[in-house]
């Protein structure tokens, strides 16, 4: 093989925004994963996968990008039958698939979680990848907006499980009907296709509060606003009055959940959306005091907006409120990991008559990222082998059978396969990370005993030694015992490491 | 949306090949995974993630079926460089180009193991996917074939940790260098690049003894075959005499390892390769009989030969021994799920130097349908949630509290999120296999109490039920107690539940 490709050496490397993933960090984000599954299951949704791919007009382009109008996603033809495919950007779009497929035979509501790998064809760049997991839950077929207070119920209960405290987070919601209201109170019917492009330049105004501040966002909701490049970026050309509705209206405030709705109120009572979306916020307020969610864990938030063009009623954003290093050394609020809301369209798409859904999604790696600034992250600590060195390579089947020994009693263990001598096999169980070798040398073996060696306290001498006679003479935190004992011993020693790593976590 | 996309509605439906997965099988496929990961990690082996795609260039093309050039995987073309990219099609691919990317940081040898989704540009049928999943063991710089036997290991006991009995699988090993002795032997120089093909269709050929029986393999051996469609299949043409000798070759048998070995011997006792081959299945040999593996769970069978052309020494395939019925209803054995083999030179493509590599990967999608057969998959029986019925939408607080106190109990517990009457909400329960509903209706709700209905038992009854006057007359199954009550009942009738699911089990 190597032969044919002498004319050619591919560079081991990955395109922009993909990276490969360790084994601590996979350890990490199982646990992570399972403690998630968890909930969602406590919560009574249904697991669901489906495939990486598929066809191209079954998943829309419903990403929050459409300024780059085809980007986005990764699409190919398909060989089979010449249609393009395209790899999935997110679990939703699949699942509205899934659900039309499907309708007749599902549970109404469907309530399904899903986790897995989306892809998205974005310019990658610090700690953004085109590649990231994403874990959701939806309920489809449930127009009451009980099944949009439990998703903010589970939001909540799914970050104090990861272990994240009361008071370093918030679920944040808000309607984007109230939304529709206040554009209805200017003047501006927020259902007709001819104000659809104004409308939503409006949402994305709003939406970048945050970052911009109200003058800023006072500029997109006018004639538009220059940033600091000189980029311009066009608004949406509301009137002053039109504007100044908005300006009241994102100062409602964000505290107590019944005062945000009285602020609320008189900006949209002459609307229809604008009272339905303050009906179902109190209907959600209801539900939420019923479960004891207050508002410490939920809130609502006249600010917030999600990008997605999708949505239809209540939305909703979990946002990690404590503070963290960014790239510069800087600290800021760690920010949004993940949010939802309601879109009863998106499944309309395929079958002519609404169904009514509502989903929220949790962006895992921000989640690990969180967990990691925070040191809340369940690294599995007795992940280390027992390595057996290989003393002498003529003998190898009496250090074989000493492994499988060890593995027979439970002990990850492995059995030196270089071909190196012991130096060289003392520093492959150091990047191992090993927790402690095994050595039968020639005179152990002529005794009838093995040396059991825990690295972490002996790792210092280790790299003054040569061979096997000094090693055993330094004699740091190691034993030489009967080889029957070898398991024992190594259950002894492993025992007396973990309590050592527990007493100094 | 629903309106803009009023002229065009998607057929909700996926490409050939691929497929949605359920909770069900999710949940034994979690367990199933989770149970390979245990033995993985007990022999020592560290987890990796790579990404889903990659440059084609780095992943190279090397899958069994050439005769469909070009064919057999995902590629697109980049948007960010311009660059080619494919899904990858193996989990061996990826590693190479990790190692050879990560070469002097790694320990060495460096053991990994991989699980995940791969992708197949190929033709689709019963039970063959274009997406599916692989669980890999690899050991990259071990030239020792240690690291062969090991991986034999592996196979043998992860089938047995996922619940398959010793007699029901074989781990069938052999050794490629003795091929390149017969061929040696034979008067064809194996090595030699004018060879190569010739070499491949011997390979392929004797690939096939298990389907055409030697008579087919004779054919292929020599000019070539026609089959029952009339196609053609080129011949290695070889000739009659060299033909012999891997006739006499392929009945070597595979009962004791020591018998096969001494088969062999006389037939490639002139070859440097095929004594070379021989050596390290002795080897391997002494290994297995130090780990304690008999021949009734891996053996040396000389009709091994996997179909990738990389592999460069021991090969090995798991085999499933025992009967299952096929498409057409007949008795057939089941089969191979996985194997592996020697690659010293898929890490060379990259760095010009030979790194030698060895790996073993189970077909998880093989080895899930075998365990279906065998009525050995650990499907979660505890999984169905309780369902607490609205009875009056006005109050869906008061449940809702309900529902909020069975989980923090941690009962899997839903509210019914529809807006539909009792009737439907029963048969969603049904649906969804609940284990409980919970229902107050104003009867229950003057006294204090709630009623909890185990719905296997009722569920022939409910059919006829429609009003809840009726259904708690009719009791089948069901307490009506106190509202404190709740969670401790609920606890009271899963347990039973479980009781009864395990002695019919």
């Amino acid at each position: 093989m190597a032969k044919k490709q002498k004319t050619f050496r591919p560079k081991p490397r990955l395109p922009k925004g993909l990276r490969d993933i360790r084994a601590d960090e996979i350890g990490a984000m199982t646990n992570m994963l399972a403690r998630l599954r968890e909930i969602y299951e406590l919560y009574g949704f249904e697991a669901l996968e489906t495939p990486a791919f598929e066809y191209s007009e079954c998943l829309g382009k419903f990403l929050p990008d459409q300024d780059r109008p085809n980007a986005g996603v990764f699409s190919f033809e398909e060989d089979e039958d010449g249609e393009w495919v395209s790899l999935r950007y997110d679990l939703t779009a699949p699942l509205a698939r899934f659900v039309a497929a499907n309708y007749d035979e599902l549970p109404k509501p469907f309530r399904r979680y899903q986790t897995g790998h989306v892809w998205r064809n974005e310019k990658p760049g610090p700690g953004r990848f085109r590649q990231f997991t994403q874990f959701d839950a939806d309920s489809v077929g449930a127009d009451s907006v009980a099944a949009d207070a439990e998703l903010a119920m589970l939001g909540a209960d799914s970050l104090e499980h990861l272990g994240l405290k009361r008071g370093d987070y918030l679920i944040n919601m808000n309607n984007r009907k109230i939304l529709d209201g206040v554009l209805e109170s200017a003047g501006i019917d927020p259902v007709a296709e001819e104000n659809a492009s104004q409308r939503l330049t409006v949402l994305r105004a709003i939406d970048k509060l945050d970052r911009l501040g109200e003058e800023g966002v006072t500029y997109l909701l006018g004639e538009g606003r220059k940033d600091e490049s000189g980029d311009f970026t066009k608004g949406a050309n509301l009137a002053p009055a039109q504007i100044d509705k908005f300006l009241v209206y994102l100062r409602a405030g964000n505290e107590a959940r019944g005062d945000v709705l009285g602020a609320l109120e008189p900006l949209v009572s002459e609307s229809p959306s604008g009272r339905e979306g303050l009906a179902e916020l109190r209907e959600i307020d209801d539900l939420l005091e019923a479960g004891s969610f207050k508002a410490d864990r939920v809130r609502f938030d006249p600010t917030i907006v999600r990008g997605l063009d999708y949505y239809t009623g209540p939305v909703m954003e979990a946002e990690l409120t404590f503070e963290t290093k960014n790239e510069e050394g800087e600290m800021v609020r760690f920010g949004s990991l993940g949010g939802g809301g309601r879109y009863d369209g998106l499944v309309a798409r395929f079958k002519g008559q609404p169904v009514p859904a509502t989903g929220f999604s949790i962006g895992v790696s921000r989640a690990y990222a969180a967990l990691e600034a925070l040191g809340k992250l369940e690294a599995d600590k007795r992940n280390a082998p027992v390595v057996v060195l290989v003393m002498d390579q003529e003998q190898k089947g009496r250090y074989q059978a000493m492994v499988q020994s060890l593995r027979g009693a439970g002990i990850k263990s492995e059995l030196y396969l270089g071909s190196s001598g012991m130096r060289a096999q003392l520093k492959y169980a150091d990047r191992r990370a090993a927790s402690l070798v095994v050595i039968e040398g020639e005179d152990e073996q002529a005794e009838g005993k093995v040396t059991i060696k825990d690295l972490d306290v002996g790792s210092e001498l280790s790299k003054e030694i040569t061979d096997n006679k000094e090693w055993r003479e330094s004699r740091a935190a190691q034993k030489t015992v009967g080889a029957d004992d070898l398991i024992s011993t190594v259950k002894e020693m492993l025992a007396a490491r973990n309590t050592d790593q527990e007493q100094s976590a």
